[in-house]
């Protein structure tokens, strides 16, 4: 399982003294940039060497325990599913206690950069999502 | 129904020219803080003069259509459910053009500020939930 | 004297209880992209039909009250300079009570966007400025 | 001498392409918290243990050369100054080339929390800021 650590800073607070929630979804996404890194698809490569994109179409979001400035936290990616045009990921965030404080979900179709139209899954995704999905 | 109308700006989008998915969670919510001040229920009120607050719990978002810099938009909200100790909005965005482009969802508690615990929601809440919610 | 009004978001603060230092840029930013919209160079503009683009070479900002969210701004652009290769914005910021909170200022060079080299100012971004100069 | 590494993520980006300059200073900071927790004065301990806050009144930020999604960077924190009620911090951004991409500097009062008067720096803090502008 993919795992990204990092920390709550000053600026994901609000005034109401915890993670501002739209800003976990900046968090989760950080850590979807690092696994498709590792996956051999980083931004950089997608934005400029690629045909493609992957936007996202869908994103939600639990909160099951405030985060502080300065907490430590851990993101874990799973696969969600793989479909023909779209897959998903599904996140889980832990605190430096190890209490889960919340998940996530993104799903992402694949588009033509050019026309701007949804198209199939390229193989070179597929096979890559595949085989991440198949890891325990 | 509420509108609020704003416009993509510069910091909204990313490297791939569009709207950066978790952002759209941020205008959203601009919006529900110009219906809370609205229905006199601001963040600067509850911060200081309430003891409760309305952290959000789950948050979800559609995208359709892409958002570029400059595009003009309009969110709307309606009541999604009142119930015993939470609540939610339902959002829906359009472009100049009059298209649908997102939705978006969010769901409230009502916490004890000192106890941090969930608590039933206020009476004056509700019935301010209740009579926005009547408007059609 | 060009004048953006609008309002500190939750998203804006920090657990701190105030504006976040570095969104004070942000919210500056807002005010220049609305200024080259009404002198005819948005953003929309200049990413598809330009052959240069304005970036930023240096940024800086005052703060001289806290700002809280809620806090109604009024934020005020007047020329800085303008020289062969370079311009610069010069921004007041007043809240609703009309007290001078904060000041900033962006240095912009032009570039060609295709070979990323600092070039003249054109010819339509330099008249456009001298007459923004010019008025009171 | 205090270094950070971090990730130029899609959310620091803009429809530019590169960089959005406001994003300079979140990252900047995102070092200076580093730092501060290191010192023994991180932003949970002085949120909820001590009676003095740090705000910025001061910042600014040089920008040399872009930064695209994926650059792997390097921030370096030197003291500036040390005075009676300010002291400032000094920022160096390299790129993975090596390269210096940037600079920043933070100025900072201390301020009593319920007062939000500036008051004398603390000993505490006086001590700690001597030693680390003593490091090479």
């Amino acid at each position: 399982m993919f795992a990204y650590k990092t920390q709550i800073r000053l600026h994901d607070t609000d005034a109401a003294g915890i993670l501002f929630f739209a800003h976990q979804f900046e968090i989760v996404h950080d850590a979807y940039e690092q696994l498709l890194e590792k996956l051999g698809f980083s931004f950089p490569t997608m934005l400029t060497k690629r045909s493609y994109f992957l936007p996202i179409v869908h994103a939600e979001s639990d909160y099951k325990s405030p985060l502080f400035v300065g907490d430590k936290i851990t993101v874990r990616i799973t696969l969600g599913h793989i479909g023909d045009t779209s897959f998903s990921f599904v996140y889980t965030i832990h605190n430096q206690k190890n209490v889960l404080v919340g998940t996530a979900k993104t799903v992402h179709v694949t588009i033509d950069k050019k026309k701007r139209t949804k198209i199939k899954l390229p193989a070179e995704i597929r096979t890559s999502l595949e085989k991440f999905g198949k890891k325990k």
